[in-house]
């Protein structure tokens, strides 16, 4: 079974080949990947044999051939809704985000409590938290991604699960748990800044 | 020498011992701060016990020392000025974002090229990017955020170096890689939606 971190490097490989791609490329050897990726080739390698994927004698692939290989896994040869739960500024970046949508990722639906930011006739509608269990059962979404304040972070990360969702992305500043059968991922903005805080001062000290 | 994962942790039990401390909590123990932070306790000592700090017999930590010790490690016990640039959906987010100034981090300025977005007067302002260099010497800041989109990163991501900044968190959707003396974090939304979907599927399938 591949891990968090294969499978990471798995959507580098794919963002690289699709880069290739716009530029003609037709063959590419693991190094290429490798140096993309930041990793070595024979990680590479070894990230593709989980999956049963095989260059060629000399370790080249076929652009198209692999990127349509690494898509399958990734679970991009279809479109994929995503609701996103806040709309505060993290949770408008994301729902503004065209980053995702070239990358078949559809923010569906936004949700909040304030009426003010309710926007019910949109294509991409923001509507009330009440309506999660409805709408997310009705267009059958497995995602979604929690930018609520910490102290709401816990109960919205239930009500989402009531309504059938099992991958949940969450940006509160909380670390959440995922019961049995869910997958909770934790980004933590401030971690991750404390964590280049430590590491900088820790480069400093090492003059 | 600690690595990102420990630091991740320390930070989530730094703010799990703030959120107890508005509990008017006096003592905690490590089986605390792991439920909190979703390790176990063993975890919990094992870290604590990289930095010299012990608990007493029966483990406990003061809440109030122990809080004090963490933010010296992650580097909080003063100010941390950060700059971010490119001022799209996330780099206008992170801009916003009020939960940094609580733990001590402070976006001093954000950058674009984009005129329409420039707003120098403001005690936060928005400059154009051929001012970070000088801003970013001048008020000795060495954090800075990446928020613009793939093709320009790496380009910004050397001014940033040239200007003396060390630590970077990168959101462009494009692995960057570190120079020496230097440590650069990527956070890319797509490949952490991309993981959720894998591992969504996996547990379908495993039913």
């Amino acid at each position: 079974m591949a891990n968090r971190s294969c499978i990471i490097r798995l959507s580098r490989y794919k963002n690289a080949l699709n880069r290739l791609k716009t530029l003609n490329f037709v063959r590419v050897f693991s190094d290429n990947l490798a140096d993309a990726a930041g990793v070595t080739a024979a990680q590479v390698r070894k990230d593709f044999s989980l999956f049963g994927i095989t260059g060629n004698r000399r370790g080249g692939y076929k652009v198209d051939e692999l990127s349509d290989q690494l898509n399958k896994i990734l679970g991009k040869d279809q479109l994929q809704e995503v609701v996103v739960i806040g709309m505060g500024n993290i949770g408008k970046a994301l729902f503004h985000y065209g980053g995702l949508e070239k990358s078949g990722i559809k923010v569906a639906a936004g949700f909040d409590i304030d009426p003010v930011k309710f926007d019910r006739d949109s294509s991409q509608p923001v509507l009330p938290l009440e309506g999660l269990v409805d709408f997310v059962r009705g267009h059958n979404i497995v995602l979604g991604v929690i930018a609520v304040p910490d102290y709401a972070a816990q109960q919205v990360l239930e009500l989402m699960l009531s309504a059938g969702i099992r991958g949940v992305l969450n940006f509160a500043p909380i670390c959440l748990k995922a019961p049995e059968g869910c997958i909770v991922n934790n980004i933590n903005l401030e971690s991750e800044l404390e964590n280049l805080i430590y590491f900088v001062n820790a480069l400093e000290d090492g003059k």
